[in-house]
């Protein structure tokens, strides 16, 4: 970190205006390659314009998100391995708006930095970039400062805002869940981005392990293995929609599986999971024994290998069950009456 | 590996769950204060839901922005006063729909603190609360991140999103902007949110004031000076727009009134402004003075008094005169043949 003499332009004050267009430019065509027909050509407007197409709806409502990725940041920055982080952050505000059924539209980021590192940003914006098109979502714009003294010099943090668009009438009328519904889920990746002040804690502290460390289980250094991202579950959700009523959904984030899942169910209804009928990735198990956490903690916190689930009636489940494993959705348990809650079996 | 140790929590992590819950309470009651009869009733959602209001439009648009503070940030933090700092979030978003004509639907922010600081961050959000409420704008979500490791104890940082609507007509018919068109300006408060690296460094490093350092001719210490926040333009610009057409605007941010100025004429026009047809807070010629900042260099940073400019036909502008002026906008100068740039006189 270099110490500056003070001096009089905005450029010796520690902000290279010149540095930042010419990223912002880097970024404008990255962004480019992931607009939609709703994109409106921008003529130095002040805001990014999209022109929603609105044909069919009846009451078009709006959804939208906000969310970071916690500090999953500081992987990426000790591994210098940025791209798959813009995966997540897309990830992260993109999911969140499919369980009200929204269908994506734009994003746009926001990402405050001590000093322009153009090769970071860059990784972080393609990732960003190639999550867009695979939600088929515009990245529409977003913020880059440069902030000298609030960031050090190596230091970035990054948020995300998604808007989608959903009829408002699909919001109203779910059929309400009961006993016997079937339990879709498409699995995780990993630990996604929450809960990585445990994981690291567990891992790096506890543990004794280092994000170099190989671990035969993971396959893989646990640093790339942590930085695993999100995936993107737009497609697949978007399709099951089309295909059969969804009576309640979660994407699993804070909170983790337990709280997710529990938050889906009306009182006197509970979960019933099979633990064999998915595969929880081993950074779970790593992380429980190396940081002795209780398998309550671990199910507050993490996904435990669900990223997304969907309750709909048995009837539609067995109906379509091969459209369903074509989707990547699989079928995971069940709910059965009793306190909230979730049965592991 | 691990020998077995006491179980790790999220919360010995250093994210303290219960009291980020009772913030994200009170947050929701402020919040709520905002909501305007667009926002739909939130039940477990996972987004933000709003039904925007379509009826005569032909053709509605959506247009989004994205900003932060800067490193106003850092000024807020030392004088433990961050109401102001709210406002200056919702400000710096919510004018930015303006000049392509949007009316702001709703807004979410992105806080990111080292720990929460509950009567800080409840500061922070009363000040866009209030800031939505002016600009009939519902503060509809956002996100509250503890990311220890990021942030140190004391820090945090915020980013804000805005949405709006406009007629998509609207956007592609404004008349050419032509010699002798009037110049109309609505007056800044202060620094606004653009420049705080190069005003810092001026002030306190060259000029050696302290945040306390009371100055006459502020009638205030420099630190609340500098904390004025961003007027919210958006019930005068919009009343703007339907007494007459505007040819083009600016919100007079990153760039400054050259930057943002010169980018609102075609070539073979320039701005002629009258340098007493409007108040400069005396903050800028303290800046200037203390750095010894040249003039062009003042001007492509700060907006040296005028937050927004509206280009219009002189005969509108003299046909609604004391509608303007009622609205608050002066009259500062005009469009002349030339280059590119802006004249003082």
């Amino acid at each position: 970190m270099s110490t500056k003499q003070p001096s009089l332009t905005y450029r010796d004050a520690g902000v290279d205006i010149a540095a930042a267009d010419a990223l912002v430019q880097q970024i404008a065509r990255l962004a480019k390659s992931t607009h939609t027909p709703g994109v409106l050509p921008n003529r130095g407007e002040y805001a990014g314009l999209f022109e929603p197409n609105l044909a069919g709806l009846h009451r078009p409502t709006l959804a939208a998100t906000c969310d970071g990725v916690g500090t999953k940041l500081l992987v990426a920055r000790a591994m210098q391995h940025f791209e798959p982080l813009g995966q997540d952050l897309v990830a992260m505000n993109v999911n969140d708006l499919l369980p009200c059924g929204a269908r994506p539209l734009f994003f746009l980021d926001y990402i405050a930095c001590g000093s322009l590192q153009p090769d970071a940003l860059q990784s972080l914006v393609r990732g960003m970039a190639q999550a867009c098109k695979s939600a088929r979502c515009a990245l529409l714009g977003g913020e880059t400062a440069e902030m000298p003294g609030v960031y050090a010099a190596q230091e970035f943090d990054v948020a995300g805002f998604a808007v989608g668009l959903v009829e408002g009438q699909a919001l109203r009328t779910p059929a309400p869940v009961a006993a016997g519904d079937a339990v879709l889920a498409l699995p995780a990746s990993g630990v996604h981005s929450n809960g990585f002040s445990l994981a690291r804690q567990a891992l790096l502290q506890r543990g004794g392990y280092t994000y170099d460390s190989v671990l035969p289980a993971l396959g893989n250094s646990l640093g790339m293995a942590l930085l695993t991202p999100t995936p993107i579950y737009v497609a697949a959700v978007l399709q099951l929609l089309e295909i059969l009523p969804v009576k309640a959904a979660a994407h699993v984030t804070g909170g983790g599986l337990l709280g997710r899942g529990k938050k889906m169910l009306p009182p006197g209804l509970r979960l019933v999971l099979q633990r064999n009928s998915y595969p929880v990735p081993p950074i779970f198990a790593l992380i429980a024994e190396a940081g002795n956490v209780t398998d309550t903690q671990m199910g507050s916190t993490f996904n435990m290998g669900l990223g997304y689930l969907a309750v709909v009636a048995p009837q539609h489940a067995a109906a379509h069950a091969q459209a369903l494993q074509d989707l990547g959705f699989l079928r995971v348990g069940h709910v059965h009456s009793g306190e909230p809650g979730i049965d592991f079996v």
